[in-house]
């Protein structure tokens, strides 16, 4: 494809925001690329959207929790109380195992809904998850919540796992939720032993099952008991069934009751200019290692200087990129 | 601590042949320190441990699974067996949960064990478990384990999780044992997705706990019923219970079965050869990131030049080093 052929970054900025669905497609496309020309062009997308919406509105939320959990059904449920409450829905599915679990198909499930039931356009739904071997998990999800987030109320993104190694959904949502199934005990075991990072809400699914979801929704309150994500916020333990509808209003007032207090607490915006550090300085350690970093002025320097910065992350990438260059010899 | 009172690496080698305790201690010591006159000595003294051991002898064997599995309790159970077939074995315990889940105490039992019952000092037992927040996850577990696979017929490595970000344990084993646990849903979802890597052995442990570990089983062998490893082994899953002893035979026996299978197919001291350059390379990738990679010949390449090279990881990994650095300006 040649050059020419990549969208303008302006007139994608406005179908942005007028949830226009091609023009949504386009811009997750264009984020994603890669290529000199179309990281320029990204960059400026980025930096015509609205900077208000991307710095504090909105709600970014993350979901996860192993396959089989039922995620996509949970997704799925919470979008109908959204917009039964007339919120506008953003999708962006990473989970590498849904085309094995039949994902896919529920993927199509959610497109139908959408289509079917929603005439304002209300509901958008992009499914990373057929991108090859490790799904989108390679995929600028940063930069495209940042698109989506200036589209939409609520932006969703579903991975696999709290804490894994490709994309660290904790460092990228506003509000993280795990989905644990009743009697996994692999998850509450690594929770208890501080491996996983704790997420600020946990729901056990398949409440339908009974005692199992009982007794796993006991166990994970009393390992819960005590603890307090970083910020002081209480993590909460909820029991759904997501394919019988039971506790989804209850989640998504619990998911809202988070976002309120990171207002609150004016975190929403502090955490959302450490997310965009943070996936800087993931990119320059993965492209010029711990070497690198060292040479930029070590990681605490270059975080205080990315959180006191304003553009896009792409920009301030790129300027760094060209610091480090400028003394290596050809 | 002067350079003076690092120990001298002839002597260490020397006293590591000969499972002297106190050598032993101080050459892992040595080999994961991280200041230069140390690394020099570290270098020093794997080139001098015999190169036959390293290369295709003994049986190196990571265990793994999520913390409460019982890893602690089946090593123990393992190494009785073990010493039984006259075996000696040293044990890397990795686990950071340890120290949490009491695998503190569980290593002052096996360190009894060692003691009272093993006049013949063939059991040597070394925790990392206590080194801060994430254990011993940061430590130089590939070259430790070369010093300890040059005094032990059987060398062991207990960690959590299988395909973790800090230590894949399936790119340093012979051999790599999945612990599981009955009824624990999310290690199977993770194996049947795809996301978790296939062992060469599954076990679940606690068989005493009846239907929960035959469902599980059961469950464990439909997964597997046409996975194979890459090379071509057909994975089993067994049955036992570390604490009433039962199966642990039959496991030290498949263990065994795997490493012959290994040196028939001639591949132990192939794979062995590819830890090591995974090693450097993952080396190289930290502190030089892709830029440094690509500047050194690219990742196909430099395992093509690692692969084929002989001496320490130490001195093959400065070697690539100084010619990354060779091209910066300052």
């Amino acid at each position: 494809m040649a050059a020419r052929a990549l969208p303008d970054p302006e007139m994608l900025a406005n179908g942005v925001a007028a949830r226009d669905r091609a023009a949504l497609a386009r811009s997750l496309n264009l984020l994603d690329d890669k290529r000199p020309e179309a990281r320029r062009r990204a960059a400026h997308l980025l930096a015509t959207l609205p900077a208000d919406k991307l710095d504090r509105s909105g709600h970014l939320i993350g979901i996860t929790g192993p396959p089989g959990a039922g995620k996509s059904s949970l997704t799925s449920a919470l979008i109908q109380v959204w917009r039964q409450r007339n919120l506008s829905v953003g999708i962006l599915a990473v989970d590498p195992s849904s085309p094995v679990s039949g994902g896919a198909l529920l993927g199509d499930r959610l497109r139908m809904l959408a289509h079917d039931h929603d005439a304002e356009g209300g509901v958008f739904i992009r499914s990373l998850a057929c991108r090859g071997e490790y799904g989108g998990l390679s995929a600028e999800v940063w930069p495209m919540s940042l698109a989506m987030l200036a589209a939409f109320d609520v932006v969703l993104i579903e991975t696999v796992g709290v804490g894994q190694k490709e994309i660290d959904i904790s460092k990228m949502s506003d509000t993280t939720c795990f989905v644990a199934q009743p009697a996994s005990g692999d998850s509450i075991q690594f929770l208890k032993a501080g491996i996983m990072e704790v997420p600020h809400l946990l729901v056990v699914n398949k409440a339908d099952m009974g005692t199992a979801a009982r007794k796993t929704l006991t166990e994970l309150r009393t390992t819960l008991k005590k603890q307090f994500d970083p910020d002081g916020w209480q993590v909460p333990a909820l029991a759904v069934s997501a394919t019988k509808g039971t506790g989804i209003d209850k989640l998504a007032d619990t998911l809202e009751s988070h976002r309120v207090w990171l207002v609150e607490h004016d975190l929403l915006a502090t955490r959302r200019k450490r997310f965009q550090a943070e996936w800087i300085l993931k990119r320059l350690r993965e492209e010029f290692g711990r070497f690198g970093i060292e040479r930029l002025g070590g990681e605490a320097g270059l975080f205080d200087e990315l959180t006191r910065r304003h553009g896009s992350p792409f920009d301030q990438y790129d300027a760094l990129r060209d610091r480090f260059l400028a003394n290596w010899k050809t």
